[in-house]
């Protein structure tokens, strides 16, 4: 069988010129989702679900009128995103096995474009987590060294583009959730501002750091989605004042800070790799620490908790029995706080957006290793680096989370390595709302770099 | 001496034409201060800082370079809103009683377009209840009868619009805080859609309600000053979405949703009173009732005193002991919610914007009293109407917590009553952001209002 094209670009290409049928495509994917299967990418995989929405794909395209462009091209979704067919389990024993019946509002407008609702990803616990080795249908292999995780919670997502199966998929990103796993497997992973994509329809882990975001092999593919992504809807009110997405100006030679110090160390070999790429590249940068760190930090883990525990702790019917340890630890640490600790947080929220926006000058982009260490081994319960210990949870969110924090557009994009050496990924983090103006940046330096094979 | 002009738009011709001068308006009024210094509207008024101001306006007039229109016309200022000259004390022992030596940012607007900055006035303390009889300088008395309360907590600030003193003044509103003392002194108050209006430089109570607002003596006062207080201010980021004001076309006939039921009682002379008003005006009239209302109102109690509780618990070298029992109490109870609490609290606020924006169908208006019974006498704890007997303190706000739980713009305007009775406020609440929209529904039903004389 023909393998697929790896890109989403190439295959809207394949479909346009015919060389390509939206089966064939399938057909392609299914069988090397067969191949990785032991990458544990997969909770839901039906080839009767895929094929006929590739024979309505191609039936369409036969009669002239595909929905879109990307009528015909599988994309994976993660298993928090309900959808019409497949069941919507956040890989957690606490959910039903049955379909919801609905799609969320993106699965819905991907679906309305004419794009394969492929199959449902792996992911860690109700996305309650940065490894992807909590889930009830197990852990997450990474492609790149299936002795490693994968990182979370997208992992399946991140394994299923990076292994080739689909070009790409959905994730959501609460505290790192896109960018990690993405960061972790080599590929590109965005998350856009906060309330600029519907979350309806996509099980809320805490409504003020959600975010759902695309994740693909290639920067063109994230920049193909992002339009089927954004905009207003009346279901989810974050987005009362999202913008469709827009198209940016290329960017001229972008001003970068790169952030760095306490609480923000990383390992040896991910900051050669981070460095050597910014040389390489020929970016105007900055550097510059942030004060308060570690306030920064308690007051994202008091906002996840607290509102990760108002949303499970008053679900109907809750089979807390059915919950991970770890989770149930953390809903009942997110119960605990009182009001003033919580609002002492948002507070302090609104502190980091200034220091972020206004107190670092005029900069197009900030800049951080999105992983202060490689993915790490599965066998690893902690990680040390510049002279830090910390579990291995902690190591994945350790840049990410400023992002949700901050409600800021945040893009990892893989850095070139050395054959054999583990992905690294950059993260670039733009303006709130100005998720276009950071496409545009990372489209300036991806260009510079040499491209990974 | 010549009484001013009572309303804004009268002293606007009156010093365009050159038939009076700033400072003659700012003798009358501090004449007229004098006069009603038994009503105790004014805590801090100064004849050199009105009359430096007032020469100043008179000296652009005559070099034809007024700043606006509005140059030279006397504004009092409810006294938690920063002023440079005055000192800011909220009514309350536990601040200083100098001049903080900064305006807010709506006063700098006012100023900058030429408003004298006439007085701070009397209100409750710290804005945190609605009767203005607890404040550091005594209570305030209504101008219509002064052996009743004004209402607060902009207490003040109605007094001295209704005793003639200025013909316009800023209040601000948490659960009420403009339009209570407006209905109950019989002029007009507007409480601005949520983030229309800057806060920065207004002593908060509850970030996530309050809403600083004109009071006047005419609607067109009112229409008049908005223009000055629209728009985004960088220092407040609840203005972030923020337009100017906007000229809204007049309405044609309206449809309001009058709202009754279990929660929403009210005296019989008010409902009479409401009811002939709206009958007379000729209204396409519909009529609902809210379920679940003590919901509601437990939510917006949650917040008020968790977030003012935030506030007040976490001040630098605070002087609880300077504080009333009364705030004391609620800022304790605050600070015992915990985040759960808040969080549902804020959940269901959002249950009430959908029902209010979208349950009652296609509307113009809500319309409901603005209080359920007149001002009450000085000497009353508790007021009894139609079954219900709750505090003096409960009465002011029972209707008008409702349009800050939901960030609705609101206005109440007089309506008419026979000679000797105590006035009555209409209150009519319009679409998040829409204040213009809802100033032409007001002016419709004003039009065809007998004036009161």
């Amino acid at each position: 069988m023909m393998p697929a094209p790896q890109s989403l670009s190439c295959q809207i290409a394949a479909l346009a010129d015919g060389s390509r049928t939206a089966s064939s495509l399938a057909e392609a994917a299914l069988d090397c989702a067969r191949t990785f299967s032991d990458l544990n990418a997969f909770v839901a995989l039906d080839e009767p679900i895929v094929m006929q929405q590739a024979r309505a794909a191609d039936a369409r395209r036969r009669l002239g009128t595909p929905l879109s462009p990307i009528d015909g091209v599988p994309i994976a979704i993660k298993d928090n995103y309900l959808t019409l067919d497949y069941p919507t389990t956040a890989c957690s024993n606490a959910l039903p096995s049955e379909p919801s019946g609905q799609d969320a509002t993106v699965v819905a407008g991907l679906r309305s474009a004419g794009a394969i609702v492929f199959g449902k990803t792996n992911m860690h616990e109700w996305a309650y987590g940065a490894t992807n080795s909590t889930s009830s249908f197990g852990a997450t292999r990474n492609p790149r060294d299936t002795s490693r995780i994968t990182g979370g919670s997208s992992g399946g997502s991140a394994a299923a583009v990076a292994a080739g199966i689909v070009a790409v998929a959905l994730g959501s990103d609460t505290g790192g959730s896109v960018r990690i796993p993405s960061a972790a497997c080599g590929i590109y992973g965005f998350k856009p501002s906060y309330g600029r994509v519907s979350r309806h329809g996509v099980l809320p882990l805490s409504w003020s750091l959600d975010a759902p975001g695309p994740m693909a092999a290639t920067l063109e593919d994230i920049r193909l989605l992002l339009p089927h992504l954004f905009g207003q809807d009346p279901l989810d009110p974050s987005t009362r004042w999202a913008r469709p997405f827009e198209h940016a100006p290329p960017a001229t030679r972008p001003r970068l800070v790169h952030l760095t110090g306490p609480g923000l160390e990383r390992s040896e070999d991910v900051d050669g790799a981070l460095r050597n790429t910014l040389s390489v590249a020929d970016i105007a940068l900055g550097e510059s620490t942030i004060d308060h760190m570690e306030s920064y930090f308690a007051a994202w883990e008091a906002i996840l908790h607290c509102e990760a525990a108002a949303y499970h702790l008053q679900r109907d019917r809750v089979d807390f029995a059915a919950y991970s340890t770890v989770t149930q630890a953390h809903l009942a640490a997110g119960g605990m706080l009182d009001g003033l600790d919580l609002i002492k947080a948002q507070r302090i929220r609104g502190h980091l957006i200034e220091t972020l926006t206004k107190g670092l000058g005029d900069w197009d982009a900030l800049v951080l290793p999105t992983l202060p260490v490689v993915a790490p081994l599965a066998t690893d319960d902690w990680q040390e680096f510049s002279g830090r210990r910390v579990t291995t949870q902690d190591s994945m969110t350790w840049f990410c989370w400023i992002g949700n924090l901050a409600g800021l557009p945040c893009i990892t994009i893989p850095v070139p390595r050395a054959p054999g050496q583990l992905p690294v990924g950059m993260m670039l983090m733009g303006r709130p709302g100005r998720d276009e103006a950071l496409l545009s940046v990372a489209q300036w330096i991806d260009d510079r770099l040499c491209k990974r094979s």
